[in-house]
């Protein structure tokens, strides 16, 4: 009986750990799979296997095709860094075993009949074998075959590890046949316009008359490329400027066509992904509160069937020591457990109800209330004075001022400096004031810590901001007059060992540039926007992770396609002139995977177009074709529309709390996905916990 | 007390007419203003004051610097004709005339109290003794004078006119504070990335390296124009390749900015005005249902003080023949009095109680239910089989899969003719097919009459657009037929008389094009969608209006800052190859204020970077770059971010209905803003009203 009152602690355990981290709780629940279980969702465990997921990534940054060079420009950068044959390789293989310990301790957990409902799994499993494969046939060629599945399925692995990010990918599949309906409606759009401007653009025996038709709508492919440009507004007034010239009335053509297209196709792809994905995200927190109450309500069936409860009772109940114990052993946030307790030692019965149980853990959905510790209290009359004056909200302000003057003296150098050759410069004024801006703000810094106490002062977060930045100026400014002296007229240094003082300045004072925006939070409707930007940061990881994923499968697609289709510029001679800026670009796209993938949703329209007009002199035309257009639809129109949603959600819904709230400003709430939609969510019946806990497939309910 | 019976049933009879046009009651109402006030709401009056406005907002086209000729190109194009001075001012005087009048028995009827608070009236007097002094003035310079202020003051006409403009335009100025703080937060994100730019983009020693100084950061100016560019994406990846070629370390300061800007802060603006038009809409929509109620309500009261009223009654009421005698004297919708005459009949009382009376005019809030004629019943046998063969919609989905197919045709013969000469085409096989399948839509239309009757078979709207077609075509390939006889091998005839063959060809070809459309209600989301896109222009004309004032000003004052800056390429000898394209659109903007205005909403990106970098060669450059950034803000930023909410609002709205009404598919709803809203709108109480009647300035009611 105690070896079962063991389990049974430990099953709650584990149950009310699932609660807090949303999770499933059809799992195994025999003691060593629960251990097995509590190690695996460990902090190390689920570390390793993040270092794992992004070491494997990261791999393609220095595999062959890799250009992690300093410039970008063929011409003059050096050959990139190939390692050895073998090594990479072996790194792989490390990361594969992690994941086949990942996958069959999950397929252990979850149990044979669970494990073939789960696809996720399945995929995890064909990916894994699939990736396995390509490394054997890739070992047994020494690293010398053309084509690596295995590196476009790497970003699966990404995937497949975050649960939000499952159910955004959920989400947008979800929204795809609606999707889908506007992306048709485009194509006719696209295809009966292209059918138009063909007739109306077409050969006539004036060759002087139909430079419309040369350039842009020569035959279907052409002509079509060139609408779908025009959808883009890369190419935009340049289309339609030969047929303007001849007749103004051709214009009326663009102007539907762009209209109809780009004004209300476009933005009605926006209003139903909005629509779409609102219910959506909607649904999928609503399921992650069952999940939530499920496991709470989980813990406890499992703790009133503890031998010591009395049977005599009619409702099943909990004792207030078994809860105790339980509390003591699990995992959760520090604030959430006191409370827990604290509300526990308040009530003074010694058993708890369903109902009760249930209250206790809502503290678990309320938002932290973050409370800054008290001002150090000072005997001497003169500290309190000067604690007052320190203090108050007006000695900020004035900080805001002095950091304002600093920029417009950097802004009024910076003008005055503009045009002149770095051998005319006098940089005595600007190394005057930034020493003496400096100066005051860890005057400021000083002054704050001393009225408001260590503590207080670091419990804001605009405070440890402007530390940060105090200190780091300060290093640096200290740093420049032990290289240089002090500044005296005609102070100009030349450059000097590794970073020169130009450099140093240069970076002293993009530092006090970003101090400036410490004067965001004392405007209120700017504050409220910088906000809603910050949510949306934290409420945007799962996105995210999913563009990675896109980005990463796009730039691999990428560099196996159009593998040597960039030559130099010196070999090609005549063309070399006119597509210069494009071939940059080109090469930015197809050898360049890294950094630059991450702006491309911006850059997309340009470079499309830049790059179909220069690509088309070229063999794979077609293939690059189909890819820029796959890349535009879903980085520009899918993602960015669903980031407008998103934004769009997060604003309203912030709004709307603001209104209600306006008298709490002062407490600074820390929101999530899961908080935002609280005041909507519907509270799971005891009827469909209960009926969802019996169909649990390990766990055998007393009743 | 007979003339007071008169003037109680005319002033009911006005009551009703401004509830039915959601006007306001606040006029006079003794005997003559009321017959001034129906003459001046009369469709006569009404539609003379349209056609003043679309004259005196037409004659910008005719007048000296106009430019409404066949092509655009400068250097081809004839002079413009110049019409003779005082022959537009003489027309604009005429129309001023009627604006005195108008705004003077507008003022008369409102009465001399509510004129002093009406501030739209006040403007209008203003605007009016503005423009006839500079009419004045302009004829005492016999129309040689350089600046004509009224000509900017025009659109102010159109706006005043309409109500709808009016709540619209309050709604975009109630979300101005908020756009504000956005546009600020854009505008110190612009200049602190500027001084960033500036500080990382400085001159250096080796001229060699500091291309993007050179060319993009030179100076504070070129510093945010280059970012404010980058803002509209317009020279997105150029403006970061000479760095990036450099260091690939530079592109994370562009991807910050284009992230931040881009992507946050335009987003942020996107939802900002989404959420605060929302409620705006709302709300102006709520006031006209408050002055419907308050309306009927009005004609109520001054039906009940009527001398037949029996004075023995507690509550007021009124005699169902004295509403009779209004409900016939009074201008509406036929449909609705008739619907208000039945249920008064089948009201079976003599008296009519307030909330009897009020329930009698929810007729007008309904949607109109759309009744098609039924079809006509054939006694021969054989003709109703027909008839059920035709009518069924498989003979629907038959012309459809001809209407592609003959779109596959049409497309097969462009593709293998795209590229011949004029010379080498045989046009024998699309003679015949387009021969062949007139003939079958001809055949379709008759047969369709025959099955649902002409009355039927006119009240849909699809079957209205296709015998159009039909007609249309089959008048167009009789006419070719006429001049070439018929299709043979080889049959390739020259041009002849006016419009040649082939441009009759092309017409008949395109008008195909156009049928292919008849498709799409056939598809249940594709319906959805264009259902949408068709309310969504009924819901825009209060926009496209406002979009007419500001394009309408804007292109007036471009054409009076930039008079003369624009050139004939042969002038400017050798910048011309350079900015060729560029000189082009700028023509396109200054000297053109027609047609193209229309679509530039669009164009903006591309074109504001292409003329700010042309014209900062010209001295205007500071004033082109302030007008055209004016104009960014405005037309793009501010008016789509507009459009976007209004479409999410209207599908949205759509969405929601198309759940609730799934079932109701077939019955089609005529919808407008009003009705989009009128699940959430608030019924106004009856205290409401009768303290708003009590407050009317001209109407004393006996209790």
């Amino acid at each position: 009986a105690g070896a079962d009152n063991d389990l049974y602690i430990n099953q709650a355990i584990v149950f009310i750990e699932d609660a807090i981290q949303y999770r499933s709780i059809n799992h195994r629940v025999d003691s060593k799979s629960l251990w097995l279980y509590r190690w695996y969702y460990s902090r190390t465990c689920q570390w390793i296997l993040s270092l794992t997921i992004t070491v494997i990534l990261a791999l393609a940054f220095i595999e062959e095709p890799s250009s992690l060079t300093v410039t970008s420009d063929v011409r003059f950068r050096l050959p990139a860094w190939n390692p050895p044959c073998g090594l990479t390789e072996s790194m792989e293989l490390l990361c594969f075993l992690v994941f086949v310990a990942d996958v069959s301790v999950k397929s252990y957990l979850i149990g044979w009949k669970e494990f073939w409902k789960n696809k996720w799994l399945m995929a995890y499993i064909l990916t894994l074998i699939v990736s396995l494969t390509d490394w054997i046939v890739s070992l047994s060629f020494f690293c010398k075959e053309s084509v690596r599945i295995r590196r476009i399925l790497r970003p699966f692995f990404l995937l497949q590890n975050s649960s939000m990010m499952k159910k955004t990918l959920k989400s947008i599949n979800s929204t795809l046949p609606e999707m889908a309906s506007v992306v048709l409606l485009l194509a006719v759009h696209l295809s009966l316009f292209t059918m138009f401007a063909m007739l109306l653009f077409a050969r006539t025996k004036d060759n002087q008359q139909d430079k419309e038709w040369v350039v842009y709508f020569r035959n279907l492919p052409d002509s079509l490329t060139s609408l779908l440009v025009l959808l883009t507004t890369a190419n935009n007034p340049d289309v339609m400027i030969p047929a303007y010239s001849k007749n103004r009335a051709y214009s009326i053509f663009f102007i539907l066509f762009t209209v109809l297209g780009n004004l209300f196709l476009m933005n009605l792809l926006t209003a139903i992904i909005y629509n779409q994905f609102r219910g959506y995200l909607l649904k999928s927190v609503q399921s992650s509160l069952f999940r939530r109450r499920l496991g709470i309500r989980a813990a406890f069936e499992v703790l009133s069937s503890l031998k010591e409860t009395p049977a005599s009772a009619q409702q099943s109940c909990v004792s207030v020591g078994a809860l105790l114990q339980v509390l003591q052993k699990a995992e959760m946030d520090s604030r959430c457990k006191q409370a827990i307790m604290r509300s526990l030692k308040m009530c003074s019965c010694d058993q708890l109800s369903a109902a009760q149980f249930q209250k206790l853990f809502e503290e678990l959905d309320k938002d932290a209330i973050k409370q800054h510790p008290p001002s150090p209290e000072y005997q001497s009359h003169f500290m309190q004075k000067m604690q007052f004056a320190f203090g108050h909200p007006y000695f900020g302000y004035l900080g805001n001022v002095v950091a304002l003057a600093n920029i417009i003296s950097i802004c009024v150098v910076l003008v005055m400096d503009a045009d002149k050759q770095p051998s005319e410069r006098d940089d005595f004024f600007l190394g005057a004031i930034n020493c003496f801006f400096i100066l005051y703000y860890l005057l400021e810094m000083l002054l704050k810590i001393l009225a408001m106490g260590l503590k207080r002062y670091l419990s804001y977060p605009s405070n440890r901001f402007d530390g940060l930045l105090t200190v780091i100026l300060l290093i640096l400014e200290i740093a420049t007059f032990a290289v240089y002296g002090f500044p005296h007229p005609g102070w100009r240094p030349e450059f000097m060992g590794l970073l020169s003082l130009w450099d140093m300045v240069r970076l002293v004072n993009m530092l006090i540039v970003f101090r400036f925006l410490r004067i965001i939070p004392n405007m209120k409707f700017m504050a409220l926007v910088v906000t809603t930007l910050l949510d949306l940061v934290k409420n945007l990881r799962a996105f995210a992770g999913i563009l990675v994923v896109v980005f990463y499968a796009f730039a691999i697609t990428g560099i196996m396609l159009f593998k040597g289709a960039v030559v130099p510029l010196g070999n090609t001679s005549s063309k070399a002139e006119l597509t210069g800026s494009c071939v940059d670009i080109k090469v930015l796209y197809f050898k360049e995977k890294n950094v630059i993938s991450w702006c491309s949703a911006h850059f997309q329209a340009e470079v499309i177009y830049c790059l179909l007009s220069v690509l088309c002199v070229h063999p794979i035309c077609r293939w690059a074709k189909i890819y820029f257009v796959a890349w535009w639809l879903i980085s520009s129109v899918i993602w960015v529309n669903l980031f407008v949603a998103l934004l769009l959600e997060n604003f309203i819904h912030k709004w709307d709390r603001r209104c209600q709230r306006e008298s709490l400003s002062d407490i600074e709430y820390q929101r999530t996905v899961e908080l935002m939609f609280r005041d909507v969510l519907e509270e799971p019946t005891e009827e469909e916990l209960m009926e969802k806990l019996h169909q649990h497939p390990h766990l055998q309910l007393c009743r």
